[in-house]
C-alpha cells in the first residue's frame, strides 16, 4: 500500500477507540475539511467560528434524522495531532451509531483512513521523526514497565537525538571531503585523516552498542526467556503458579481494567518474563539429568535465565552440585533456588549456605520469600542500562539499520588504512548516512514508508 | 448494590471506551475534586485555571516517572454529563498505561466507579430522568435504525413527557379529592365524578396504547421474529442466505468498523428480523404439512410473520391453496412468496396472479425481486407507529409500571362505580400516580436505582 499525493489532501476518517461495548466511542477526522465537513452535520453552534482546543456539545443529523447527542472536539491546523485540522466526535458506545457516523462523513466527501494513516501525516508533517512514529504503535501494544518506557524514551525522541548527534558530526566529515574533491589538484586536506579516523571510532563504538542493546531490547520488548529445570516434584509448577497467582491478584483488582491475561507470562518489577514450555512442565517428568539430551539443552540454552530448583526434603548435595557443574557449562546465568524450607531438614540448610552462599530459600507451596526470589531474577538479568535511561533498541527494522551503518563504517576505517582516493571515502561515509538517516526517516521511499504504517492499527 | 450518600461525593474513575487494541483510550473522572486530582499529576498546565470545554496537551506522571503524554478535557460542574467536575483523560490505547493511569488516580484518592453511576449521578443531579438514563443504556446497545430511534426518542425526553403530562392530570384530581376530605363534614364536591371518571378513562386508553406498544417495542428492540416455511426444496437456505450475504456485503464496506455479525439477523429497512430456528432449516426436512404437528405450529404461532415459499417449479395450486388455508388459521401475518420465477412456467405465473394476487414472485438463486420482497415485508410488519414518532415502550420494567397503573386506574374506576368513600379513591389514585412516578424516577428507592444502575456498563 502507497500513499499518492492527492491522498495526502483527503479528509480522512476512522474509529480511533476499540471495536466493542463501552460508555464511549471517539471517530477522528484529519484533513484540510475536518471542520468545515463536521459542521455541515453538526448542530449546536458554528464550528468553524471556534477556538483551538474547544469542545462542543450538539447533535449529529443526517438531514432531519438525529444520529447521536455528541461531543465535539476541534483542533485547528497546526496545533493538532498531525498537523492539520482535527476533529474527534465522542459518540455513545453503539456500533450502530458509529457505523451511522462514518458512513454519512463518507458522503460528505471524507475517506476512510488506511491504517497508520494519522501517524503518517503527523510523520509527513514534521510532528515527529520515523523512529518517534514506529515508538507510538510500540506503545499502544506495550505490556510492561520496561517495554512502555523504551517505547515512551524513544516516542519522546531519545533515541533519534543520538542517532542525529552521531549523524551531524558524520555530515560535517563528508562535507569537508567532499570539498577537498573540488582542490584535487592542490593536494589540500580540509579534513584531518586522523580527526576522521577518531570520529569513525567512536561512532563505530556508539552504533555497535545500540546493535548490542537489540538483545535487552528484544528482552524488553517480548519478555525474558525463562526456563524453570529442576526434579520432578521439586515444585517447578507450584511455583510458577504461585508468581502467575500472584500477578492475577495484583492484575484483576480494579475492575474495568483487567488485562488479557497471558498464561506462562509473570511482570516481575516491570519486566516480563516469559516461561518456555511451561505448559509441559506441569506434567513433565523432565529431569535435570536431561539436559545432556540435546534437545533439552537446546531449549535451556535458549533462555536467558534458568531457575534450577531442588526440593529440600528431598535431595542431597551430590547430586545438587552435579546439576549446577552441568549448568555452569550452559553458560546461561541462573539461579539455584531452594524449595520447601518448611520441609527442610536444619542440617541440609546449613550446609548448602556454607557450599553454595548464593542459593535462594524459599517455599513455593507457603508462598514464602518469593519476594526475595523475585529481587534475585531482578538482579541476575541486569537491566541497569534500561534502567538508567540508555537508549535500547527495540525495533528489528532500526537495529537491521545500525547493522548497515557499521559496515559501512568498517568499510571507511578500511578505507583510510588503504589510503583510498577521497572520492571512495566520500562514497563510504554517505553510505553510513544514508543508513543512520533511514531510522529516523531523514531517509525514506514510498515502500518503506507503506511498510511500516501498514502495521498500525486504523484509527491511529 | 447501593450507593450511600458519603459514597456520592467521591471522585470516581473509570475507563470509558471498550478494552481492547485501539489508537486511543478515554478514562473519565467526574467528582468534586476531579480537576484538581488530575493537577496534581498532570504536567503542561495549571489545569485549575482553565476554562470549561478545554482540552490541554501534556503528560501524566507518577512522581519523576512519564505514564503517558495525553489530551486532558476540562467539564466545569455544573456543564458536564453528570453534572459535576469531570475530566476526560484521552491516552494512547494501551492497558498497561490505562492501568498505571486509573492505579495512579486511586493513590490520589480517586475510586474505581461502580456501573452505571456516572449516568446515576447524572440522573440524582436532575441532568435527565431515570427513564432517559434508561435510554443511555440502550442507546450503546442499538444495533438498528429503529431501535436505535426509539432509544434516541426516549432519552430526549419523548417518552417522558408524555408520563409526566399523564401525571400531572391526575395529581389535580387527587389533590381536589384530598381536600374533599378535609371537609368531610360538608359534603362538597370540588372534584367533579364525572370529570374523574372521564380523565381516568382517557388514561387508561394512553396507558393501553402503551401498554399495547410494548410488543412493537419489544420487535424494536429484540427483532421481528421470523420463520420462513415452505416445503423441502422451495428454496428456504437460499433466500435466507440471499438476505444475509447482501447484509454483510453492507455491514462490511466500512473497514474498522464492522459489526459483530450475527448470523440469522437481518436488517431491512431499518428493522431487525430475526430468523427462528434458521439452523436446522439449512438441512431441514421440515414441510409446511408439518404445520398440524403442535410443536412446529407453536414456532409458527410465536413469530411475528411467516414467509410462505414454494417453488414455481415444482407445485401445484390445491397444495399451495391447503398450505394457505392452514396459514390463515394460525392468525400470523404471512406473504406468499413464489420462488424460482427463472424456471417457472408461464401458465402457473398466470394461475397465481389470479388466484393470489398479492403473491410476490422472486427468485432468491438469481437475486431476482429481492428489493420488493423486502419492501412488502416492511409493508406487513407495519412499523408506521414507530415512524410517525410516537412513543413505544422497550423497556419491561416500564411496561411491569404501566401494567400496575392499568390495576390501579381501574381500581379507580370502580370505586367510582361503587361510589366508595373519597378516603379509598384517593388511596387509588395515589397507587396509580406512584407506578406512574416510578417509570421517570419521581418515586425511587434506592433498590431500584442500584438495580438499573448495576446492568450499564463500567464507565457510563
Amino acid at each position: 500500500m502507497s500513499f499518492s499525493l492527492a491522498e495526502r489532501d483527503d479528509t480522512i476518517i476512522a474509529l480511533a477507540t476499540p471495536q466493542g461495548v463501552g460508555a464511549i466511542a471517539v471517530i477522528r477526522l484529519s484533513g484540510k475539511n475536518a471542520i468545515s465537513l463536521t459542521n455541515q452535520v453538526f448542530h449546536g453552534k458554528n464550528l468553524e467560528k471556534q477556538s483551538s482546543h474547544t469542545i462542543h456539545f450538539g447533535t449529529i443529523r443526517d438531514g432531519d434524522r438525529v444520529i447521536d447527542e455528541v461531543l465535539v472536539s476541534i483542533f485547528i491546523a497546526p496545533k493538532s495531532f498531525t498537523k492539520e485540522n482535527v476533529v474527534e466526535i465522542s459518540t455513545h458506545g453503539s456500533s450502530y451509531i458509529i457505523n451511522q457516523v462514518i458512513r454519512l462523513f463518507i458522503k460528505l466527501g471524507a475517506r476512510p483512513a488506511k491504517p497508520g494513516e494519522f501517524t503518517q501525516r503527523a510523520f509527513l508533517h514534521g510532528q515527529f521523526d520515523l523512529a518517534q512514529a514506529e515508538a507510538v504503535a510500540d506503545l499502544i501494544h506495550a505490556d510492561s514497565e520496561a517495554s512502555h518506557a523504551a517505547a515512551l524514551n524513544q516516542m519522546r525522541g531519545g533515541f533519534s537525538s543520538e542517532i542525529q548527534e552521531l549523524r551531524a558530526q558524520l555530515i560535517h566529515f563528508a562535507s569537508m571531503i567532499e570539498l577537498e574533491l573540488d582542490f584535487t589538484e592542490e593536494d589540500v586536506e580540509f579534513a584531518s585523516r586522523d580527526d576522521l579516523r577518531m570520529l569513525v571510532e567512536r561512532l563505530l563504538r556508539v552504533v555497535e552498542e545500540l546493535i548490542l542493546s537489540f538483545d535487552l531490547g528484544n528482552v524488553i520488548k517480548n519478555g525474558v526467556p525463562t526456563v524453570i529445570a529442576g526434579k520432578p516434584n521439586a515444585g517447578k509448577s507450584t511455583l510458577l503458579n504461585a508468581l502467575l497467582n500472584e500477578e492475577k491478584a495484583i492484575v484483576s483488582d480494579i475492575a474495568g481494567t483487567t488485562r488479557d491475561f497471558i498464561e506462562d507470562e509473570i511482570n516481575i518489577g516491570g519486566v516480563i518474563f516469559r516461561f518456555i514450555d511451561t505448559a509441559g512442565l506441569r506434567e513433565t517428568t523432565d529431569t535435570i539429568e536431561a539436559i545432556g539430551v540435546s534437545r533439552t539443552q537446546e531449549k535451556m540454552k535458549s533462555a536467558s535465565l534458568i531457575l534450577y530448583l531442588f526440593d529440600l526434603s528431598d535431595t542431597d548435595l551430590v547430586e545438587i552440585n552435579r546439576d549446577i557443574n552441568k549448568l555452569e557449562n550452559l553458560g546461561v546465568p541462573f539461579l539455584k533456588v531452594a524449595n520447601k524450607t518448611d520441609k527442610a531438614k536444619e542440617n541440609i540448610i546449613n550446609e548448602l549456605r556454607e557450599k553454595h552462599p548464593d542459593s535462594i530459600f524459599i517455599s513455593a507451596g507457603k508462598k514464602e520469600n518469593l519476594e526475595g526470589l523475585k529481587a534475585r531474577i531482578l538482579e541476575l538479568v541486569n537491566l541497569d542500562k534500561f534502567k538508567t535511561g540508555n537508549t535500547v533498541v527495540t525495533n528489528i527494522r532500526h537495529y537491521d539499520s545500525l547493522t548497515k551503518t557499521r559496515e559501512s563504517l568498517l568499510d571507511v576505517l578500511a578505507g583510510l588504512d588503504q589510503e583510498v582516493t577521497n572520492d571512495f571515502l566520500a562514497m563510504d561515509i554517505r553510505r553510513s548516512l544514508h543508513f543512520l538517516g533511514e531510522i529516523t526517516g531523514e531517509i525514506t521511499t514510498d515502500d518503506l514508508l507503506a511498510n511500516i504504517f501498514s502495521k498500525f492499527c486504523i484509527g491511529k
